[in-house]
């Protein structure tokens, strides 16, 4: 299984974030990749080489150019306003205002282009973001080639970021750039399987209209849970996407059994789509260490989550998400990957 | 000249505020209204009565009963979930998300019920946010009983707040309450001219689809102002309302002749429109020294503009919104309605 990940990811290195009205250590913070990129590394089946550049254009098939454009030149305008410190919006177009005339002030394209003052934006952020992509797009260009499955050790993560926004400590979202990049490879239908704690409101939003890609979620509940407006059962596509989107919210407090069946639901409308691909967006913030998360999975449990995706039998491209719990990140990825692949 | 104020407004008293990436000083601070106070107390013509109280009713005829009942819940939500320091909300729906289901989680709540991180929420808002708006009932009251011109000193000031949501410091529309408290009483015709240098989004929002209260701003252009998504000229009113919502926006650095020329050309609106009443939504941070605004009025200019607005000779209701230049406020305020009294 190949292993895709750039050092320039680690480039994105914000210090702080917003959270209960305070500017608290963040928690979305380059070593989380370390530490996966270290467990994975120590599995014998995984294999990291040197990565290939796809460009914009690939990005750009899912992200609006102005919104592109905008996280390239936050750098320059930040500096260019004399501000200091990390990047963070406060106002934004709430009900009621207007999202057609994108403000000339910083402030105002902040809160334009976010759905979420806790993601802290820097002048490296792009570079960051844009690198996380491409790993997401040599993973799935692996699987194009032949490979079963390949590992894209995206970071920052992607779910949560839509095609004119970011939030989440996502920017642009690698599981959508990868599902889009197999479809414009020639591939007819691909799923997504969001298996993350949050739901991936992002990519949600990104296929919502489609049938030719279909999107999975399972998560803690929106109304307990960030990112708390989107998630909830009743979304199933709009137009020509009706029927082609699926959400599992669940309780605060789940536990294996309970995840692992609506994981196995999931499994059960990706059978019956039959892609040709398979993206999974990966978090492990449903282990029970994680510091921002309620779900009550242990260690333990990592394994048999792995072999249970491997049953959908379909090419399948990992594209890491969230877990926060620093020092547990990299032994629960490796669990998981490690069963799925004796799976 | 009778002056509305109750002591219970300086109950929200906020420390702090989100700005720039930071927990800053707070600027709309209870100070703001003593200043005003003082200053106008001086002035011959001022009276200041008890006031009497009008209940949440007038309140329910502009806001969502499920907004009012969040704000009035906030202290003890935020006591029980054991958080400490001010509420800001930090992740809120963007453009895709759903708005028809309130989250259970304060932090879904407090984005739900928001569009601005800035603008914090203590266990004292609601008492003092409702005595502000029973301010401005007063002021309206005493028109109803033939007096020429009232002022409600309402602080928290009001324009900015929507039907069901805060932000940029107001909770309730002061404004938007006494005009409808006008109609409900039995005027046919209300007008609301903001003048402040901020554009009055939430009035112009609570009004936009009606015909009977008509609404002009005068701003700072919100392509480079806040509140950035609201206040541009093109926005007309819909439906009924079409035809009755003007905004005059001006650049920054705006000097009082160009100030003037658009209250000018703002009240040949309402001649036209032949109100009952008239309610001003005033703001005097078009001082040059305000520390948060960009246009460049003196206190010389002031005088004049309240002779300008006396040109109605519409029964007015003044209602006071921003100005953050403290030191300066009082006289700034005091000045402008000594040239209306004198107009």
């Amino acid at each position: 299984m190949q292993l895709f990940f750039s050092p320039t990811q680690l480039d994105h290195d914000p210090k702080k974030e917003i959270s209960d009205g305070k500017l608290v250590d963040a928690v979305e913070v380059p070593k989380r990749a370390e530490m996966i990129f270290d467990a994975l590394m120590k599995l014998p089946q995984i294999e990291h080489k040197p990565q290939q550049d796809f460009g914009l254009a690939p990005i750009a098939q899912v992200h609006d150019r102005a919104y592109i454009d905008f996280l390239a030149a936050f750098g320059a305008l930040w500096a260019e306003a004399g501000r200091s410190g990390e990047g963070f919006p406060f106002v934004w177009p709430g009900r009621d205002f207007r999202t057609d005339r994108v403000p000339n002030h910083l402030d105002g394209k902040l809160g334009h282009y976010s759905f979420d003052a806790g993601t802290p934006l820097t002048d490296k952020t792009f570079g960051a973001a844009y690198a996380s992509a491409q790993s997401a797009l040599n993973g799935a260009s692996a699987l194009l080639q032949g490979d079963q499955a390949s590992f894209a050790l995206c970071r920052p993560p992607g779910h949560h970021a839509g095609k004119d926004y970011y939030g989440g400590y996502c920017f642009f979202n690698n599981a959508a750039i990868a599902a889009q990049y197999f479809r414009d490879q020639g591939a007819q239908r691909v799923s997504i399987f969001d298996v993350d704690y949050h739901h991936g409101n992002g990519t949600q939003s990104i296929f919502y209209d489609r049938a030719d890609v279909q999107f999975l979620s399972v998560h803690a509940d929106p109304m307990d849970e960030y990112p708390y407006f989107l998630g909830h059962a009743d979304e199933k596509g709009v137009g020509q996407g009706h029927g082609h989107n699926f959400n599992y919210p669940l309780p605060l407090g789940t536990t294996a059994d309970a995840l692992m069946a609506a994981i196995e639901a999931g499994l059960a409308e990706i059978n019956s789509f039959a892609p040709d691909y398979l993206v999974i967006s990966l978090g492990v913030d449903f282990f029970e260490g994680d510091p921002i998360s309620q779900f009550k999975l242990t260690y333990a449990d990592m394994p048999a989550i792995g072999t249970l995706l491997k049953t959908a039998n379909v090419p399948t491209l990992f594209v890491m998400e969230g877990g926060y719990a620093v020092d547990d990140l990299g032994r629960n990825v490796a669990a998981l990957i490690d069963g799925f692949l004796a799976g």
